[in-house]
């Protein structure tokens, strides 16, 4: 029996779900897997809080203290649930330096530090296992390594933030506008107080890094992410988009094409009829693309204390079971990607314009659009007693730039009398 | 360089597929995974029809005597792509006798079979790999062993069979009746000429007796699975599905509820709002509960050459590199299952009646349903000029014995002119 010595650093909402899991499992991990799941200390800044649910473990020690969980020989795998860059950063490097196995949930972690993580692993011929860190219980990660590793990933889109997913469905379904389904979203407890690091995309931008990179076998660096929020979007979009028949998503999103691989985060329209629209409020879904095996979606749990601490304890025993036994070793460091340039990729776009409801002004936003080259699909302006009107416009595909350049000129007409909106459809998932 | 030296057994289109990803992949696969898959002799009845593709490896053995690859001491991996349960049985048992490890599509045989071939391998202490043998691409045998593998499963429901959500998905959209869709689907290869297989639901028992025997840690026969068809669905009631929100979907399903495996291949309605049901035409899935992760949903490609040739080579990188490493095996074998009484089940019903249209008819199936315990959810009787009527009453939960004895009266009655529909809801996914 393969017997692994854990080392748990931070005993919050998810690690109290892996001492849960682990607590009420470990005899049926023992009789399927044939592995030995043991905690052997618990370090965490709050002991009084753990102690109902430690008394479960025998002889388990508890302290404050990680340094006497790092680079203890008695303890072979730690679990990192500390969260952050920087008491993180210096436990997981420590550890791996002691030859220690690695799981984190720790998408920040590994996006900003990736480099010098990996290359301590590897240097250290020992492994991290961090498929809690994307997309919760969604088992992505290892799927992209095992299951699909007799295929070829030509791309992967993913709704991989529950509290932008929530605000949006919320917006559709209740008809709220922004900062109502936020206020929604916060007392649900499915956004923070400060809601800037997912509601403008960077926590999506994040885990599509951590994706990307594994899925093309090429590093893709944060700042070579395109990003844009939700914080823009509005009800009146939304509603739009569901006359159009889409469904507006944040989604992030990398695919090779020609060799060059293009990384965005974007709210865009999804058609609605696509099983991957019907991935609503918190949920998190990774469509994929693939040369053999054709399209795939894999829907869960994106966050919460047991989805994630599930996923923690599967890595626990995938890598415990692996720990020792001369495997090759999976690889996480890769050559830059080749990213292709991000206002030259073609897309169709939903336009939206608000101006003055007078004689010759479709005229003069169709001249600015085909003056640029961006040619149109379709047109609505819906009849209207009182101004300003709507103006919606469906492109032809054409790149970015030109749609750029058109809102450019267009808004500094008399007539139009707000930024205009621009949305890319993904028409062809 | 772990280097696995590959015999290849049944070289139709999988197997053509097979070869076809191996001569374009392998040297990435080197680079990635850091194992070599070479391909040492194909067994094949027409060894005219690969030669244009087996010229793409060097050195290869083309044969079309499967004795020469079955303990070949130069070959320690086998794909087993013959198909049927006579021959695949020989060469199964056979390599794993000789510690070959195999990778088979084969799940006719593994249902059928699975017990031997299971301890023979135990016995023999080598491994199989069936990833393929269920939803083809769809990674859900990986996904209950390693993703799924911190969690416990407690139900598994399976659209499993590309031929008859074809055949459903055509009957609605197209509006077709069924032997029309079974057509279309017999014209677009996605039936074969004797569609029983399909059509009566024994492929998804096969498929459902492996993964939710793999799920629970159970043995599921394929006697205990409760298995109906599609083949007395009409359009009537997948049109009445719809107007009461649902699709009509072909389920496979097992769960666990108080220690007892439920276990069915049945049509079901499953609320058309759920992800699941947005998966349409020959497209497979597979929707998991479980008790820490929440639910999941898994789509992909169930069949075609190409997807299940990227299921059998994920398989040979992921065996190939556990060969010889003395890794714990992965379990097959397990103790029979505790199987609940079919028919005392609970569960909402839709039942229809095609009866005259006089008065007294809805009394009496009211009367009927009532004396047999079976409580009235929803009635509706659409004014018709012409008879027969159509009665369509939605229960509440009940259990099947009481649907079955309400029927069996009703069904005698004179009012009634065609046997009466009943078909479960599933509608707590």
């Amino acid at each position: 029996m393969q017997t692994i010595r854990i080392g748990l650093i931070g005993a919050g909402t998810v690690g109290s779900g892996v001492l849960k899991i682990l607590s009420e499992e470990s005899a049926r991990f023992e009789k399927e897997y044939g592995i030995s799941l043991n905690v052997h200390t618990i370090c965490t800044r709050t002991p009084s809080k753990i102690a109902p649910i430690s008394k479960l473990f025998s002889k388990v020690k508890i302290t404050d203290d990680y340094k006497q969980v790092v680079g203890n020989p008695e303890i072979d795998t730690i679990i990192e649930l500390v969260g952050g860059t920087t008491i993180s950063e210096e436990i997981v490097l420590g550890a791996l330096q002691s030859k220690q196995t690695v799981i984190t949930a720790n998408k920040a972690l590994l996006s900003e530090k990736g480099e010098i993580i990996y290359r301590t692993a590897e240097e250290n011929h020992t492994e991290i296992g961090f498929e809690a860190s994307v997309g919760g219980s969604i088992p992505i990660i290892r799927a992209i390594r095992n299951c699909l590793a007799g295929d070829k990933i030509l791309g992967l889109y993913g709704i991989l933030n529950g509290t932008t997913n929530f605000i949006l469905s919320k917006m559709e379904t209740e008809g709220l506008d922004y900062k109502e389904a936020l206020k929604l979203a916060q007392e649900k407890g499915f956004a923070e107080a400060d809601p800037s690091f997912d509601v403008e995309g960077i926590d999506t931008a994040h885990k599509i890094s951590i994706l990307g990179s594994l899925a093309f076998g090429e590093k893709i660096p944060l700042q070579n992410i395109v990003v844009e929020g939700i914080t823009k979007i509005t009800r009146l979009d939304i509603a739009f988009a569901s006359d159009l028949g889409y469904r507006i998503k944040l989604l992030g999103l990398v695919r090779k094409l020609d060799g060059k691989v293009e990384a965005r985060v974007q709210p865009v329209m999804i058609p609605k009829h696509h099983a991957f629209a019907s991935v609503m409020n918190e949920t998190n879904a990774v469509y994929y693309k693939t040369a053999f095996a054709g399209p795939g979606l894999i829907v869960g749990k994106g966050a919460g204390a047991l989805p994630t601490a599930s996923a923690v304890v599967s890595d626990l025993i995938y890598y415990g079971s692996r720990r020792g036994k001369n495997l090759p070793m999976e690889k996480n460091r890769f050559p830059k990607a080749s990213i292709s340039e991000a206002n030259q990729t073609e897309a169709r776009y939903y336009l939206r314009f608000n101006t003055l409801d007078q004689p010759g002004v479709l005229a003069e936003i169709a001249k600015d659009l085909g003056t640029n080259g961006v040619s149109i699909s379709s047109v609505r302006q819906n009849e209207s007693e009182k101004e300003p009107a709507e103006v919606v416009v469906v492109t032809h595909p054409c790149v970015e730039a030109s749609i750029s350049a058109s809102l450019g000129r267009i808004d500094t007409s008399e007539v139009v009398l707000e930024p205009s909106v621009a949305i890319r459809l993904e028409d062809k998932l």
